[in-house]
């Protein structure tokens, strides 16, 4: 039996470089082995939790979010790749256990003050904010997801989900498993500018990109601001350019010489920048590529998403069936002892 | 053009004559002019705000519920008679207006105290509990109700269900009538103990009932406790059974010089008693009768509940579909302004 896997992405912008080596990379390599299912979400609702004043904007990136994830290498075929709001289960999931999750669990969680503070949450938090531990639990379960692939951050949040799946289980019968961590060490990948990578920082890497996007990201990087002429030594343990070439390009960069080049000050920084974008651009070309085929055939994609989403309804709507079985909440006439 | 008419009722319990006074009978009122057109609907997702433990009580009592509503004589074919959790649109737009909500409108909401206090709630307070306003403004705006029958202490949630609806459309455009209230003077009937009438506190007196039952109801009720002996004088103005016929049989209480007797000592408390559980079974008896004639077609009454649920879902499912429209939340391509 293959271990089921639930995983989602907020549609909060175009998918960038962070997004692709933090999470996005590991969904492939978990589609490409044998022994998961997965199930992979775009997360628009979840989306406005922190962004409910732009929920058109989000709208009309949403369609691109999917092209990028197949781009990338996710196979609608093999992984069920759909959209959240075109399940029903999620909000009726979250309904259900909105009913049994103490306002204390959700009070407690830290997160919510660090997106009040990343997102720039200027006005008063709203309902939905703080309760988005409890639509998490109800996308997970909802499919009974056995496994979420996370980062060690994210273990308060695993434990949240299953906080309620055991108080569910326990008013109710068990109905649902208790999802457990896969443990990934995902790396963070900072911005060119040396900060969070972030479509609204405006330093974001698209992932799927073309080469003038590549270079025009690659230029404006911050390297070493004590180097001012071209012939200046450079220090490039603190260069971001550098960096990049330490996570995806070192034995380009040995091979260059490129360390030393810097400190020597015999490499200026656009020459620099120049080989790191030739080199981004070669390892994200295939992305771009696909993207383009993608992008020729829109119908048979949406047709592709449209099959996956049936296929996670089919599942959502057995799961709230069984829940609403064992309440009792449906339209049949029991043999009632009273009269 | 017919206006359009939302409310609900909690199944938790068999409908007792408080209810019934205080709102039901306001319903089939409202059924019968030919201005309104009326969505009433049994709110079991509701009755998990307060009662989350007693789900399957819930749930074996539902089929009952539409059993008396129908007795009482509320006519699915005229009416809208549904259950709330077969349309999904009730939790999709409970979790769009929670994106929208400030916890400080809800945190400032007195009745969650008062339901605390009332309902004997021991626990924490639970997310679902803080969040039922914003489940009744989707209840409502769902079917785009123009007008909710409300008494003055209900005014304070219909504002709150108005400005959830104001939010929404100063956000995304006016998709929503703000909906008014159509205020009713609903007198509260205290039950024949004198406290609030509650199933829970066993003084309820069910609206469709046998003559046992009314009479096991009424035989228990606390009349004037000074009175100990059949022929003391007694006290009309604090007597519940008094207070009864006042309310519901105030011609034939006199036609019987009731109050004279009683305060002449002439007539004994367990004859007015007697006199009161006949009067009523007189007025009910034309329910019970005809929740017996239902009760010998469960198919039936169990198939105009599924058109009306079906009726309801087609109007939620188009409200749902506008704003995911709007939002763009749905698997289309658009032409993406990037790349």
């Amino acid at each position: 039996m293959s271990k089921r896997i639930v995983s989602g992405v907020r549609p909060t912008g175009r998918l960038h470089l962070g997004n692709y080596v933090g999470t996005l990379k590991n969904w492939v390599k978990l589609q490409n082995e044998e022994e998961y299912e997965c199930f992979f979400f775009v997360a628009d609702w979840h989306s406005l939790t922190t962004g409910f004043e732009h929920a058109e904007q989000v709208g009309c990136n949403l369609f691109n979010v999917f092209y990028d994830l197949m781009a990338i290498g996710l196979d609608p075929e093999r992984s069920a790749l759909f959209l959240q709001s075109a399940i029903s289960g999620h909000s009726e999931l979250f309904l259900i256990y909105s009913m049994i999750t103490p306002m204390g669990w959700l009070e407690r969680n830290p997160t919510v003050k660090e997106m009040v503070r990343d997102y720039d949450i200027k006005e008063h938090i709203n309902y939905g904010l703080i309760g988005y531990p409890v639509l998490q639990a109800a996308d997970i379960t909802l499919y009974k997801g056995e496994y979420v692939p996370i980062g060690k951050d994210q273990l308060p949040h695993l434990e949240l989900t299953r906080e309620i799946v055991r108080r569910f289980n326990h008013l109710y019968g068990s109905i649902f498993p208790e999802p457990k961590e896969l443990l990934t060490d995902f790396p963070v990948l900072k911005a060119l500018d040396g900060r969070r990578m972030s479509k609204t920082l405006g330093n974001a890497i698209p992932v799927v990109a073309s080469e003038q996007e590549i270079w025009s990201a690659v230029k404006s990087a911050v390297t070493d601001p004590s180097r001012v002429y071209r012939n200046d030594p450079g220090h490039p343990d603190i260069c971001n350019v550098y960096h990049y070439f330490e996570v995806f390009f070192k034995n380009e960069a040995r091979s260059m010489d490129l360390q030393e080049s810097c400190i020597k000050g015999a490499i200026g920084c656009m020459d620099c920048k120049k080989k790191l974008s030739a080199l981004l651009n070669g390892m994200l070309l295939p992305f771009y590529e696909r993207k383009q085929l993608l992008m020729q055939e829109p119908e048979k994609v949406k047709e592709m998403i449209e099959t996956c989403n049936t296929k996670a309804d089919r599942i959502a709507r057995k799961t709230i069936q069984e829940i609403k079985e064992k309440f009792g909440f449906k339209v049949e006439c029991h043999e009632s002892k009273e009269n």
